[in-house]
């Protein structure tokens, strides 16, 4: 759907300060997976950070609720949603939240949410990206691995 | 849908000499957008490259055709899908093909293959990942521009 | 002091099963500054992360409640004590705790602690560095700046 | 002590040609553990180099004469101070020198000094960290170790 | 002979529109080794990427043919030539030809070619480097090994 | 030349405790223009560190000199010999050594050495790499610029 939409979603930010509750979205409760500050290194010239960084945090972050649950290693198998709502930019303060929504015999899969800091004179934090991702359980031989069952 | 497979296809490699025939898959015609080579920083502890990695490599590699189209500077907005379809190795020599799937007024979409080969004694070509995202044309201030037309 | 003890306090995981409860040593309440984990290339040849690349983690960490109170750029000029309790692994979680301990004319000075949370069987939580630094605000031409005052 | 005196030596360079001396300080005789140039990714968005990185080379090089005293591997177990004087930039030529300052049973103590080159019309050359830094001795099992006795 | 001429190669693109057909160079038929586009923290503050970027690029590029020759591991030995003759910027889309120029008993001699394109309004392809590197086969104890013979 | 010996010179460190005068070879006298030690992420799966990686180091030591000579920017126009006659380990530490050899109108060549220290039971000090490298001065325009004359 979002390739019908001309991405106006993007530029939400840019185009109003009709929206100013987005920019006060409060981050959601709970312990995040990640928090990291990207660095210049991580930048193009024009200075966002690269999409594909992004990527890279996310797939790191929704891997460490699947670990958990696989109780061991997993591998990432697909990628079924990436959105990128607002461009980050060097000095953001990002939080990446994960929670499972999805459990098979063997996958794992993961709703990612990263929310942006910014360390300005009126602090503001922006919903930046959601992502969803599905991991499975491995062994040895990298084939998949039947998840332990849950215990309480 | 991949949410419902439990991912069996990640596990194809392995299970059989039964599909030889995809190990020979030759690489597509034309030139690759990258080729490169990933190296034992990018890798786990268990040598496998890491996905996120290869996400970042696939979000340069596809907004190479963006930006000719656009004929300037694009962002990423979504990935709309993201398979793994079997591992990368470090010292895998991988080649990313891209091309463009759709066009809107300021949106570009473009899928992305990705293969590997293997420098063993039987080179072997598998095709490890494949990829479609939506990338948009932008102006100096970040917001959506509408697309050049198309000369030929 | 340190100095004088033959740092026994660094072998206190490995010499103990004697002192499991600081094993189960819960995160501290309230949100870290960062939450990252090491990659192998963080990494020495033994798979041990390197000094170095914590204590450039924690001097990023100390920044950030520095540059909120100082309302712009800081500098780093001091690490008052720095301690290294525990070895820190690739793979393991680290969660950074950051609060302001003295504020002076120009200067913030901030505590960190950093807990590693390893994701094995029995998951377990370390505290395994804790450090001071002094950093100074600064002004765009790199000399120091007057704090403004807190307002509430 | 630093917490009280707000840092006015950071900006000692800053504040005047009234110090030319400290300008041309030599440097020490003998040879530095590292010499190195930061490169623009180890820097801030300003240009200058991040407190972070010079720590992390700091306690390479530290480590190095407490690996040959330790005759094999050492890990860091504490900075006892450290000290910013000036700003690093990328492009300074930076020269390490440690020397042991203390030995104990398993721990070796290094004091570290770290100038900067600046490669400019005037060449000057600015002693801009000092540390000190204690490590320990450890075998394969990470526990201390201790030390060989020295021979001559 | 390049110490004799005071490099005025260097600035053949510089110097003139007088040398359009260097411009429009096409790319060599064949898939390159590597394809490959600097990011920022692969250049210096000019913008212009670092010579030893290249050279560690165009060393892994001659290593392909050199693997698949040797059928196994090989080891740099030497540069014989090699020439910068544009400067490369970010954002150049890199293209890394390589063929053997000569094979002895243990060692292999490589040609490399590196192309740059440049997505701007007019797209321009230069040839801004190549180079010979002589690698040669060697075995698990790092010791010269004799090439396989060739096989057809 | 090289490419007629088949590289029997990269292993006359394997083939013989013949030459152990070669193992102790001292250090030059002098400053070295770096003095690094490579890191995992510098090395190959082996454990070797790649040859891109020690060109690399090789062009910034050598521009050094060139710098100074230059009084200003410069760039690598050519290589115009490189022999690794050693491996280099991940560990080593790296003393980089650069000579101005030859003044041009515009261009100056730089001869680098480099050892490496292997901190083991009995050090040993290898000379690994030897290079010559040519830069030429560079202005503003990145065009080649006139140098300045000498004064002593």
């Amino acid at each position: 759907m979002l390739q019908n939409c001309d991405c106006s979603g993007y530029s939400r930010e840019e185009k109003g300060s009709r929206m100013p509750s987005q920019h006060h979205t409060p981050l959601p409760d709970g312990m995040p997976q990640l928090r990291v500050m990207p660095m210049p290194s991580d930048a193009n010239i024009h200075g966002d950070v690269f999409g594909g960084w992004i990527m890279a945090q996310v797939d790191i972050a929704g891997s460490l609720p699947a670990v958990r649950r696989a109780n061991g290693r997993v591998a990432t198998v697909a990628v079924n949603s990436f959105l990128f709502k607002h461009p980050v930019f060097v000095g953001d303060l990002l939080s990446f939240y994960a929670s499972i929504v999805r459990v098979g015999n063997t996958s794992i899969t993961v709703y990612v949410e990263v929310y942006a800091e910014r360390n300005r004179l009126q602090a503001e934090t922006v919903k930046v990206t959601e992502a969803t991702l599905t991991y499975v359980a491995t062994g040895e031989d990298r084939k998949p691995r039947v998840l332990p069952p849950l215990v309480d």
